[in-house]
């Protein structure tokens, strides 16, 4: 039996507090980790808040975690000891369904199983990396680089993931005009993505205040969205728009900045439907398309790019315990660009 | 001077009734078209309401034209006198915009000069189908075939080309599982072209009593949505759905039934904007797309594509004087499956 340690919330009104929990037992294809980061998503504050469906209680959340291997199932192959690894946002899924068979274990058709708030196949909950330690199926687990700052690294494993594979679907490059909106902590990883597969890159925000954090990360133009003349500038002209805002918004403004054929592409999640004009859509033939994290193939593909290209999300390390001081700050937009939780402050 | 007679509305309260008209007389790259038969579209109730934005009267609708070329301006190349020529949504653009330039007239940066409802460079209101005679410059007149009935030409002209344009786009055909949500003017060409295409085609509606009618035209698969375990049988199943509703519904039950990575594609104009849910989207990577008419070099190949494959629109031919009651029945969706003005009976 093995005890972990980490930061559970009792229910959607409690503040996330110290608690120790169960993990199973080393299966065959099971690796334990020792979480040294973990990163705060707002898709966390989501779950434990109950806002999109009722979860499962006490939760610890957590699904950008990156740790090191201090145990290895028999007849693990894929790890040894000592070895880095990187768990995102999901521990298991049916492996049969078509989707699966497709690398899309995200998207399983039977339900994959997610790092927390989730079931797993033993029908016990699954905890997630707010904590020391984890067990999880070596094929889950992904392998990282240790040539990159493990600090930065478990953003990756999802608004990492996240933004690149509907970058990749969509072959966004040389000759593209991206607009990234909104820079937090997805918008940041979509403007490295897109700089590093040589898109022009144009950062859309409503604070003048992120014009200088816009070129600082490379982005090659900044408009400020409250300026209308500086908005209408641009009517017409990006490719794609990612759109990284997960406050409730229109789409309507943002379809009229895409030239003809562009597309949107959401990968913020508002609690609110989006209002969408079909002639927004009609005038231009422009589409939505949404994406939301990936799949295993595609992750392992997006890390080993990231250790090629020295690509990390840029952080600010807290101590576990300042987690909700974090959570009030990114609900606020002020963070460059990710919390992480340093798991060595448990 | 060229006097016409047709029928028009007074103001958005008025009904359509008997007016007489003044067209220009031909330029040199004009020609005059002795209208036979014109479409009746949604929109052109639409417009005459005053639905979408202030209308300009008094207004003869109709943009489904077919008719015979009675005169021709002294340098006209593509026609002679005796030819049929179709005219559709449009009847100018600025011609030097970079949409104009890859054959977007449609998409015109400068805005298109519709075919009615709009002014045309000369500053004058431009006066569609439901009339007798109309003069129109050569370039936005399309050739028809003499193999063709006439008859069913002129609804080519928007719900035609509406449809066709997209499925084009999307390169949809063989292996594709398509469906048509709303078996009306739109959905009844969608029906024929993607059938034409070599898709699998399913007609999706709320009326039981269109199965028969879909089967009648080709579809291979009916599903009544109002039957909910019909509707979660086709769950995750389709390639695209080409969405020809005209009153207002939400887009995330549709969602539901792509698989991942398809397509919804908006060509039905409902008054009032789509809800749609960000998980919609995310989960499975699903995307909404919009399509409006199309240029003129896609309308000539969709008209080539019609007389190749004898296609035309099933309709309903109607006096002039019945227009209201056409209006009416259309509303209702009682109609096999659009009504075409016979312009004889002027």
């Amino acid at each position: 039996m093995i005890i972990a340690k980490g930061y559970a919330a009792q229910d959607p009104q409690a503040d996330l507090a110290p608690w120790e929990f169960q993990l199973r037992d080393l299966g065959p294809h099971d690796v334990q980790l020792r979480i040294m980061y973990c990163g705060v998503c707002h898709t966390d504050l989501h779950q434990i808040r109950n806002d999109w469906y009722p979860g499962i209680f006490p939760m610890v959340p957590g699904h950008e975690i990156v740790g090191e291997i201090i145990s290895v199932g028999a007849h693990v192959k894929k790890f040894t000891e000592g070895d880095w690894a990187g768990v995102g946002t999901m521990v298991d899924s049916c492996g049969t369904c078509k989707e699966c068979g497709h690398d899309h274990e995200n998207l399983c058709t039977n339900g994959a199983v997610w790092t927390y708030n989730s079931l797993g196949k033993d029908g016990l909950p699954t905890y997630g990396g707010y904590a020391n330690t984890m067990v999880v199926h070596e094929k889950f687990a992904l392998s990282v680089s240790k040539n990159l700052d493990p600090k930065g690294v478990g953003p990756l494993l999802c608004a990492g993931i996240t933004t690149y594979s509907p970058l990749r679907r969509l072959n966004v490059g040389k000759g593209h005009k991206l607009a990234v909106l909104g820079l937090g902590g997805l918008g940041h990883m979509a403007v490295k993505f897109a700089l590093a597969f040589g898109a022009d890159v144009t950062v859309l925000s409503n604070s003048p205040d992120k014009r200088e954090a816009s070129f600082e990360l490379g982005a090659h133009h900044f408009i400020d969205m409250s300026n209308a003349s500086d908005a209408d500038a641009v009517k017409g002209t990006f490719d794609f728009i990612i759109d990284c805002v997960s406050a409730p918004h229109g789409l309507n403004l943002y379809l009229g900045l895409l030239a003809t054929g562009g597309t949107h592409i959401c990968v913020g999640i508002p609690v609110e439907p989006f209002s969408l004009s079909p002639f927004s859509l009609l005038a231009g033939n422009k589409s939505v398309t949404g994406s939301g994290s990936g799949g295993l193939l595609e992750t392992q593909e997006m890390l080993d790019f990231c250790a090629e290209h020295n690509i990390t999300a840029d952080v600010e390390l807290i101590n576990a315990k300042d987690i909700h001081a974090a959570f009030e700050r990114m609900v606020r937009g002020d963070v460059r660009y990710r919390f992480v939780i340093d798991l060595n402050t448990l």
